[in-house]
């Protein structure tokens, strides 16, 4: 096991109608002038917004508002956060969505600090300091409740990029199961993805030996293949919902990462995808991590051994391996479709001939990427081109 | 799944050779003026406290000391501690120990800033503050350093009573899995199936369809029943001890209960042995709590089956489940017998004619106790007899 650090010091506030309770909690870590951030109208129309806002008014804290953040979130609207935040002389945000909400707030709250031009801190720069941040999540997804990760698109461009530090991890994170029920399928499956997404850019590791970060990832997704079936069949189902948005956060506040070198490399690939075609992250994910493991499964056939048999049930061929690797990688690609998620770049409203311009974008030039397998331009290649190829 | 708040907010400091770092970490965590508390030789013949002060000396941290702690700590040393931080002005607490230290610790912090008697707080009274603790971890067993819980026995008596609170979680805890290497076998098996019982204790809850809590159960389970024989037989393999290590943070920071009801009845029996008798926590643990599972498991036959074919691998009798729900009890009882642990309580140095006077301090009167199932003084009478009549 390798050396690490690890500190995941928010507080979880978890179950049914704990975010009437978010003004008690920006009260108990320090915060007195708001600025509540959101995204489009389903949090308004369900009335989520005003029930925050009476939470705050309960505590007698002032608050601003900043709505219209959208997947895959933009640096303009992160400029016009951090230039709202310095007039209202606001100390503390709170998110209200998911991911893309998430991030952003983050962003500002990273920009409200710093005299630069924030998307420094997505260009390499450390972060130093950054404003107290809390969470009311609405989507069980990108796990940013529990991490100190943002992700944020440069609109001009197009640039996808993210940054992280523990100083943006949340204060406190309300996490309500309940307000996930309204989601529709397909943003429900996407989260699922990204959620296993998540896990599985950590349990593809060349670091041996750590049995504890391997069962704990695989704990995560078995969970997600157990209970996603579920609130599809059954959006209402709370105990479903509940585990899938506890295990989100498992899933990305590092605990299943520990101790080991991690992978990421699906995760850059699809951005370029949700970055030029602003398709669902999660959605991307589902054709993209299939096509990246059957590319890179010869590496360590036995680890996608591991995952096939103790994630999906596949009975083990001792005289064939990559037969149960293979397998493995199936019943992934065919449980994502299950759920409603795309197979390939077609269904994904992506284009065959984009692929040249996708991997220019990843700017890797002569080089490699880094991970369980360091992959050159042309290995992108090969499996945007898998990617496209493939079918349910 | 149950309402709940979790906030873990140590920082895990974990790998080889850390335990130099404590200095900066004190120094991080605000501590200027330190009292290091330890328990007997070893730390100081190895020479840890050594490279402790070192390391406090190297950031120019003052310091006093206070070694003597005691497996199964007392009151009694707690209250020098206290008489100690007072003064010498102490605004920070080092403990360098196992289970026994840390818990002293947490005791001594509770009550330098306390006008009453600290022993109050091991009597129901709430802890309103304390001072900062920090951690440098010898034995991987309590699972005191991610937790907010302490154990205390009152030399008076022997009563040995509980308390628990989030101001008593450790500012950082350094955890390096060398320190565990040449801890000799017993206490090594009695660490392992410490962790295992934190779990049990968790895995046994009367709350439905908390899948991802009983998964992350399982995930440390299955690590401890891989992990443990491979230390016993070749103490210095470090991978093996790292990932108990963390096992043993994981098993009691209270991310594998949170949602639902918990047990802890093994626990509360078992104290009363190892206050009574004095003997090792985890040895007490490995002779009660297979008899408590001999006792309640037809109050839910299925989740034991669960056990039994999840962790202990067994198969399935669809036929008859009382068969498997048995079976993975008796694997689990070999399993503590394999890594030399007692199976009676003969075997432990107790006896059978104590019974009653273990039931009565135990002090349930008519009553019952809490948990899983709850149990009245015939039941644990009862438990205790099968404890005695336990066979390898």
């Amino acid at each position: 096991m390798d050396n690490f650090n690890f500190c995941s010091p928010t507080e979880f506030v978890f179950g049914r109608g704990r975010e009437n309770e978010c003004g008690k909690f920006v009260r108990k870590y320090g915060g007195s002038r708001v600025l509540i951030h959101f995204g489009g109208g389903s949090a308004v129309r369900s009335g989520l917004i005003d029930r925050v806002k009476q939470s705050l008014k309960d505590e007698g804290i002032a608050f601003c508002e900043l709505g219209g953040v959208q997947p895959n979130p933009r640096d303009t609207l992160v400029y016009r956060g951090i230039e709202l935040c310095r007039k209202e002389k606001a100390d503390f945000i709170l998110a209200v969505g998911g991911g893309s909400v998430i991030d952003s707030a983050k962003a500002i709250a990273a920009g409200v600090l710093y005299d630069g031009d924030f998307w420094d801190f997505y260009s390499g720069k450390k972060i130093g300091q950054a404003l107290p941040i809390g969470v009311v999540l609405t989507i069980a997804a990108a796990g940013s409740e529990g991490s100190g990760d943002s992700v944020i698109t440069k609109e001009d461009g197009l640039l996808k990029r993210g940054t992280g530090s523990d100083v943006l991890r949340a204060k406190f994170s309300v996490l309500d199961p309940e307000l996930t029920c309204t989601l529709p399928a397909y943003q429900t499956a996407c989260g699922a993805t990204d959620i296993m997404a998540h896990v599985f850019e950590r349990y593809f590791t060349n670091t041996r030996e750590v049995e504890i970060t391997d069962r704990l990832c695989e704990a995560v997704l078995m969970t997600m293949v157990k209970e996603t079936p579920r609130v599809i069949d059954d959006p209402y189902n709370y105990d479903a919902r509940a585990n899938i948005m506890w295990a989100g956060m498992v899933a990305h506040n590092g605990i299943v990462g520990v101790g080991r070198s991690q992978d990421w490399n699906s995760h850059a690939i699809e951005h370029e995808l949700s970055a030029l075609y602003d398709c669902a992250h999660g959605a991307g994910l589902a054709v993209i991590m299939p096509a990246w493991m059957e590319f890179v499964y010869s590496h360590d056939v036995m680890r996608f051994c591991q995952m096939a048999t103790r994630v999906f049930g596949c009975h083990m061929n001792y005289e064939d391996p990559d037969v149960t690797a293979r397998e493995g990688i199936a019943r992934f690609r065919s449980f994502l479709h299950s759920i409603g998620m795309p197979v390939n770049l077609s269904e994904l409203g992506a284009k065959e001939e984009d692929i040249p311009t996708l991997v220019e974008k990843l700017g890797l030039g002569e080089g490699r990427t880094w991970g369980f397998v360091r992959l050159s331009a042309e290995d992108v290649t090969e499996i945007y081109k898998l990617a496209a190829a493939a079918e349910a």
